[in-house]
């Protein structure tokens, strides 16, 4: 029996703690369950690897000639065996099983699997989204992004926030002008909506983290959001997860400050946490991986006012950009270029072409200067390969201000009350940012498309499974 | 300036760590901000009690008398000051600030505040779900629930899960029948669907947490989920969260075993955590609160056959309930009282009441016995208050048995031909269970409405914010 390793219940050892801490392990007799990554016959012996899914790396099985030769890739099956120094592998510290008895065929696997051990396009791997998960990058993606997701709890939680789920189903639209998609009910008639009012799927639960924000000072949210954009980019999803802290009494600058520290603290844990991982994909998807996230980490982020941004790129060629513009995504490519290839902030855009909550700086201008100059108290980060990875904002926390952004823009007050009265009872100066985890999980493991890097995408046209 | 604490930026002090350090503090200067929660003016003193959402329990701030004629409740402060023992205080290591420089108002707060210092009705504060969180009750709820959010991952984390986030926009339904919302796009015609076909928000992830629980072994979802029902009682939402794990190599007494351990990993852990937050559900909110989750705690789960039930409740005046049937709410509490208020498993239910993916049961009975007989490897836990808190079952793995369930049932069998592939490549026994986290919330708070568990609730007729 396997004593090893601590046992959950009557759980098999998981594959990643075996090789984890081999070498001392020789001779331990182990259990494991997983599935046929690997066949090799040799003269003599023949090798099988099996992958439980706990690491990028498999284990490898030794047995008589015969003793696989029924075994099909893909099988799944219990071993039981004696872990062995590995012979032929660079690492010295690598151990292998060696059968005490034959194996145990859990599920058969016909030859007409599709996934087989070859290179697959992701396209291909997209239309078996149920299968793909047992391949390596997809497989290693989703222990990358688990990793992600406890650091990101982690890091909060280490920091005294509230993690708040803000509602779904929503009446608001925060981005305003942002195509939202409708929620209906089977039970909505023509006079009567299930909600008794239209009701849509959230884009952002900024809005309401400002109403914890305004109760226990540090909150964030992490959790789905959806666009109805026709964006059939690398770069978008229909849903998509997105993680947006809210903390009452800061400024522009300590909302920089944290956006930097949060985002080394989960790039530099998971260069520890998933070594393996990040290496395979430095290895097999982009090997400049491992060098950039490193530089990202070594690097203080640029701070660029966008009126310095602007003028960065006309003195570049780029003469047809001007103030009052937004940048678009070739600009966003230069710009980190321009810095040696490390994260930008943009901050203290026209407010003109950003959404209405966003804090309007005070002025220092002559009063000539046209209101069109006003400027916003927010931050964009554009990030080398994946572009726009954050943006955030200080809010506008001063009742007269905002509601007069929500009458100049010609916004429904009504709708608004409730994100007035968080102004009109006790107000705090306070902001935020919002994070694309698909962006940021492009980010760290290179993966040109964004449809590869959550479980199962959602985008126009497919909404398989 | 304050340097008792590490600080992280420039942020204020948090209640909570002065609270919990207190009075080795005595005579160190502190910076909080935060809302006034209370103000009381005697002969020469003043006290006004500040609160920033760390803690249920407030900072006492003792001023000259006349240093807060001016301050209203609801208002936001700073205050700068000394810590110094608290005179009036039970507790000897209480401490208290003592103003060190008048305080600063951030944000006044008008006389018509809709929140009071007094006790509301949670119908009331629900109209006023976005100040809410300035109570007592919400906050405290908010500070649990975050919590237990921590503690999710954590323990599945630390036993070698990896989180999935399941499509919360999907093509199927999970449980069959259940009233799904919706969602279309403005972009939708007539003839061509947004996702060119229909889709709906999710009433589970489990059956795609399967396709990991086959790759990656062990894998759980936490993350939101609908359904479009009428229901109008406290214990149902249209938007509710859900915490499904999935397991590879499990049977049905590992599930149980798992469930069990997890619910009082949690319960423990809150225990510890959260003590000042239950401690004021338990003297506010329910007297037997700590009582019950300490006897969940040291108790055994009782495990009960389905059929055994049925032959309890007959024997105990349920004279019209018989085999086959579903049991209701008013059996669970006869269940869980019988056995002294202890959470009671149900296990091995009629295949002809659950749902098609549950595995059969192996049939000992003689081939007399009909079909209708056959059961499946599944559990509810049933608990005291709250009723139904985790339903679970062992996975049909089997192709040829799946099939045929499914055909039986006259189900497209097209829409779940990616399910079936899962037991055709490699297929393994597996399982898990749903966990309500709103149910779990309602069971460790007392709180009697389970809209009052959400930070926003949404219900029929109710979609505000």
């Amino acid at each position: 029996m396997n004593n090893i390793i601590k046992r959950y219940y009557k759980w098999p050892t998981r594959i990643n703690e075996i090789n984890k801490n081999n070498s001392h392990l020789v001779g331990k007799e182990v259990k494991v369950k997983g599935w046929v990554r690997n066949i090799r016959n040799q003269k003599s012996v023949s090798f099988v690897e099996i992958n439980d899914g706990s690491s990028v790396k498999g284990l490898q099985i030794v047995g008589d000639k015969d003793s696989f030769s029924k075994l099909k890739y893909g099988s799944s099956i219990e071993i039981n065996g004696r872990l062995i120094s590995s012979l032929g592998n660079t690492d010295k510290n690598a151990v292998e099983v060696q059968l005490t008895e034959p194996y145990k065929l859990i599920g058969q696997c016909p030859d007409e699997f599709p996934l087989q051990p070859k290179n697959h396009s992701f396209e291909f791997l997209r239309e078996i989204a149920h299968i793909r998960s047992r391949g390596n990058s997809i497989g290693a993606l989703l222990r990358v992004r688990n990793e992600s997701t406890q650091l990101i709890h982690r890091y909060f939680n280490e920091n005294g926030f509230i993690n708040v789920h803000t509602p779904i189903i929503t009446a608001s639209d925060c981005e305003g002008g942002g195509e939202q998609f409708q929620v209906k009910s089977s039970l909505d008639t023509k006079d009567a909506l299930f909600f008794g009012q239209p009701s849509y799927l959230t884009v952002s639960g900024q809005l309401e983290a400002e109403i914890y924000a305004s109760s226990h000072s540090r909150v964030y949210t992490f959790g789905p959001t959806f666009r109805a954009e026709k964006s059939n980019t690398t770069r978008h999803l229909s849903e998509f997860w997105m993680i947006e802290p809210e903390m009452s009494f800061i400024d522009l600058n300590d909302n920089l400050d944290i956006a930097e520290d949060f985002l080394k603290y989960l790039i530099s844990n998971l260069l520890k946490n998933s070594k393996d991982d990040i290496e395979f994909f430095n290895k097999r998807i982009d090997t400049n991986l491992l060098s950039r996230l490193e530089k990202t980490l070594s690097s203080k982020f640029v701070r660029l006012e966008y009126k310095d941004a602007i003028s960065l790129l006309q003195n570049n060629g780029h003469s047809n950009i001007k103030w009052g513009d937004d940048i678009q995504r070739e600009h966003e490519k230069f710009i980190t270029s321009h810095f040696g290839d490390i994260p930008v902030f943009v901050i203290n855009w026209p407010k003109s072409i950003k959404p209405f909550y966003m804090r309007e700086n005070d002025q220092s201008q002559s009063l000539n200067d046209s209101n069109s100059m006003a400027t916003v108290s927010n931050m964009d980060l554009l990030v080398p390969t994946v572009g726009e990875l954050i943006g955030g904002s200080i809010r506008e926390e001063r009742y007269d201000k905002l509601l007069n952004t929500i009458n100049q823009l010609g916004m429904d007050k009504e709708q608004y009350s409730w994100y007035l009265d968080l102004r009109k009872y006790g107000t705090v100066p306070h902001g935020g940012f919002g994070l694309g985890f698909e962006r940021f999980l492009q980010y760290v493991t290179g993966l040109q498309n964004i449809r590869d890097v959550i479980p199962i995408p959602r985008y126009q046209n497919y909404c398989k499974f």
